[in-house]
């Protein structure tokens, strides 16, 4: 495939998104230049509701796989699951150095470490303003802000021009941890003259400005103030590192004590303490074991489960199913968080679930976004000044959005792309188009397989979700092809047979009569005799219950 | 059961919900005065996302059941699913004449004829203003404005004092249809006493109030106005009269002709035109069929499936699955709807599809609430000025919203009452209390099935729907109780198995090895062989693929 040197398309750029543009998540592009090609981000999906079973969604890397020996390298701009998850998959096949900056790597390889997989990946940490040269590419780690620490957007050289790849991003003057969205370097890009940019679309159609982080530690003050003689929770993204580190400052201030719960949370703060990304004041932080030891008014909890995951600790503290603690009445339930779009109906049960058991809840503006809205992503393009115009990150909506605001900045439609996964975007000086398509999908991670469950498997899951399954298992005789035993119907996720004998036992008789009448005139072909099972069994149900449940039937032989 | 004239609770009041307030929809309330009992609304709800293969949710009446002579009729505020979708299925089992206001029983009789259950009902339609005696009750209908035309509240006469049940309301003060709300008949009311105010919750968390239908009628216009030049499709929901009525006005105005399009849509316009209660002007309602005639600029198609519902007008129209329209580059869509909670992610999957067509989408600002908010819900409070408190309609949250607003209003916390279905409510003139608990329940209707889809059935279609099923199938000779055929395995959700034969294999083997084992040591027990097989193959399974398949072995004995 593809190594097409001798033509005259070889010294042109191509970006080829691999997934994120048909889903939320999976976030994985390549940058190919000759001989050169460099991945950016590896992140996974999680099902939609229809992907019955699966636990998670993986980006088809066929292109990589058939490319391997041009593969340089995965490069990370930071640490959330849409962006890294896919990695320990994906280094199976196509095992080249990843590269990330410092909490970013963390996580990776406590992600590897989790696969048994650090050995075998070579990868290196990499700062803010340095470069790294992947065969004909050069790339430049940027810092921004987002809702992780350790963020970078990327500037991507090659020979054809450069690119800029801003990662998820917001514009944050006073964050938390460390320093701001270093937009004198995107100026200085931009005035060297960039081919394309590449900007994260998730809040496109949002008006203004997201504001800082910061804003949030006169929120919790306020709540702490307003809820001094109750236990308090506070419930947040696990990886939020900044968030959780605002509220141990307003704990602190306030004289309690703070636990972390929930695995993932606890995980990544213990790489943020490695890594002195945050900082908690001496004695502050206590395991959950001996939290209940202090006063209710001197306790603060903070833990996973803000999208209403039913089994995250928030979740299981609320319905008494978790070991240690349980939410009742007079504690109070803060939610520094919004619910990610598909998530309100779950987060609305943990609510009412927290409401009826008698705790007082919090669940607004005690959060805000780690993405741009439309002043900020105005900003970028006006210092960045990039010919061509790539929105990523977002549905198709979101893409649509930021069209809109880069037409208003005057760049021209034409130049405007909006890529579907698998289009291959061919970039010069001056020229761009889409030229061509590889092959991208989504892999479906059940247990351990990967890849095994496909659509014929998912179809059926949804037909046995719907209306159950009705077995027909029937013995014939292998001498005389008569019936020898059967046919018997069991059935699951049908009809509750205790109560329907007389639906099952007519429906074993219509089953029987037909079997029966046929063998009699000497049909002796399993495929008739299950395709006439089949059909007669159908037809039967249907009429007398309105359903359809998957009708297998099996032979054997005796 | 339960009817306790000889002891002193036989003259009060009781209020008992039999449905609605452990989930959305499902409004069923009892009335209860000594030998008297009236039933307001009978609705259905949709199904939780875990309740696979169910199409609806009815409540549990064994209370009306049991207590049958005693129930006088069915009392209706007004046409929606979540307050008259049961009937069908209750007056099967509690048969007693219905009484409504003009729409909502055209909307009723339009159910029952599909039922064929028009004959067999007693059915009266009131007036505003008018009231009926019911046993010991006196019920009088009161005119409000909601979502849909003629609902009304219902003041409650009983010899224990008068209860008022908003329905679900709001304060529409330029009303698209009839009169505005009968506030001066709700201040009336409240100047003689009112005992107890059942009041709508849906908004108590919203502040301020929600605008009028009216509203809208400037909207239409505008957004008219700008897409002169395209087809305009608008998408709301199907009950809502006075949305078409707008959305026709303003077609007449710039000279389009409309259709109407969606099935359930399509009956309640009919059902309004008959009742004249939608104005459409001559020459202006075109069939589905007629509208290509005209051209695109000319056309306006009103449309169900505002909620992303698959199977509906607007999402087939737009994946070219509808046999008349398809949507494409150069349609306006106009979202004249908000997202009930829950619907967002298919809502934005259709916005998205719709764009990806080339179709402009407006999904803002078309669309006004059918409920009150707080100023208004504090106006009903304040007009009726009620003892006791009694929030209904509405999640956990929003009934404790309503009831933080009672208590602003001075209303004592101890006399506001947030129930659960099946409480109890006692009131008498000087006290209320929850004094015992009837019998509850949601039963699952599947196509003709009502009630035979449980808790067993739903957790096996959960378990199916998660990892499909092994089926285990072998013969046993009747006489030696050696295997005769088999073991073989089938299985359907679990793994493709054209790519998993080694599995499959090994797994037959794995079970093969095991129940010939214990035949050969004598095992004749079907349940000792059944059980072993399930171990061992569910061991097998999981260690190869950490998935649990439900596995079920079946033996025939030849």
């Amino acid at each position: 495939m593809k190594t097409k040197k001798e033509n005259n398309s070889a010294s042109k750029l191509k970006i080829i998104p691999l997934g994120g543009l048909e889903q939320i998540g999976m976030n994985i592009t390549a940058f190919e230049y000759e001989d050169s090609i460099i991945v950016v981000d590896c992140g996974l999906s999680f099902p939609d509701d229809d992907m019955l079973g699966i636990d998670l969604v993986i980006p088809d890397v066929t292109y990589l796989k058939d490319n391997i020996d041009r593969v340089k390298g995965f490069v990370i701009t930071h640490g959330h699951e849409d962006h890294i998850g896919a990695l320990p998959y994906v280094l199976r096949d196509v095992n080249v150095p990843v590269y990330a900056t410092r909490l970013t790597m963390g996580i990776i390889e406590h992600k590897l470490d989790e696969h048994g997989m650090t050995k075998s990946v070579k990868r290196k940490v990499i700062k803010f303003g340095q470069s790294i040269n992947l065969g004909q590419f050069r790339i430049e780690f940027i810092k921004t802000n987002h809702s992780i620490v350790d963020a970078a957007a990327l500037a991507i050289y090659s020979p054809a021009g450069t690119v800029v790849h801003t990662g998820d991003f917001k514009v944050d003057y006073t964050p938390v941890y460390g320093d701001a969205i270093d937009l004198q370097r995107f100026a200085e890009i931009g005035k060297k003259g960039v081919l394309a940019l590449l900007c994260d679309s998730t809040n496109a159609e949002r008006p203004g400005f997201t504001p800082s982080e910061k804003t949030l530690a006169s929120v919790f003050d306020n709540l702490f103030e307003e809820h001094k003689s109750t236990r308090i929770f506070v419930a947040t993204f696990a990886s939020n590192v900044d968030r959780v580190q605002q509220i141990i400052n307003t704990a602190y201030k306030f004289g309690r004590k703070v636990a972390v719960e929930g695995r993932s949370m606890v995980n990544i703060i213990e790489t943020a303490i490695d890594l002195k990304c945050i900082n908690i004041p001496e004695n502050t932080l206590v395991d959950i074991d001996q939290i209940k030891n202090y006063p209710n008014e001197k306790q603060v909890i903070i833990t996973t489960g803000s999208q209403g995951e039913s089994m995250a600790a928030l979740s299981r503290m609320a319905n008494n199913m978790h070991k240690k603690i349980t939410i009742g009445p007079g504690d109070t339930v803060i939610f520094s968080s919004n619910p990610i779009p598909g998530n309100e109906k779950p987060v609305t049960k943990i609510i009412n679930e927290l409401l009826r058991k008698g705790a007082e809840v919090v669940f607004q503006d005690a959060h805000v976004s780690g993405h741009a809205c439309q002043e900020e992503i105005k900003l970028i393009y006006t210092l960045v000044h990039p010919k061509y115009s790539v929105p990523v990150h977002g549905e198709y909506k979101h893409l649509k959005a930021q069209g809109k605001i880069a037409e208003s900045l005057g760049i021209q439609k034409e130049n405007i792309f909006i890529l579907s996964s698998g289009d291959v975007l061919e970039l010069s000086e001056d020229n761009a188009k889409i030229n061509g398509k590889v092959p991208t999908g989504a892999i479906l991670v059940d247990g351990l397989g990967v890849g095994d469950v496909g659509n014929v498997v998912l179809r059926d899951r949804q037909h046995l979700a719907e209306d159950g399954i009705l077995i027909v298992v029937m013995s014939l005789d292998k001498y005389s092809g008569m019936l020898a035993a059967g046919p018997d119907i069991v059935s699951r996720g049908f009809v509750y047979v205790k109560e329907a004998d007389e639906l099952m036992e007519e429906a074993r008789i219509v089953v029987s009569d037909t079997v029966e009448n046929l063998i009699e005139r000497g049909v002796s072909d399993w495929g008739k005799l299950k395709s006439s099972t089949k059909d007669v069994l159908g037809d039967y149900v249907w009429k007398k219950t309105k359903r359809r449940p998957m009708i297998l039937p099996i032979i054997m032989e005796v």
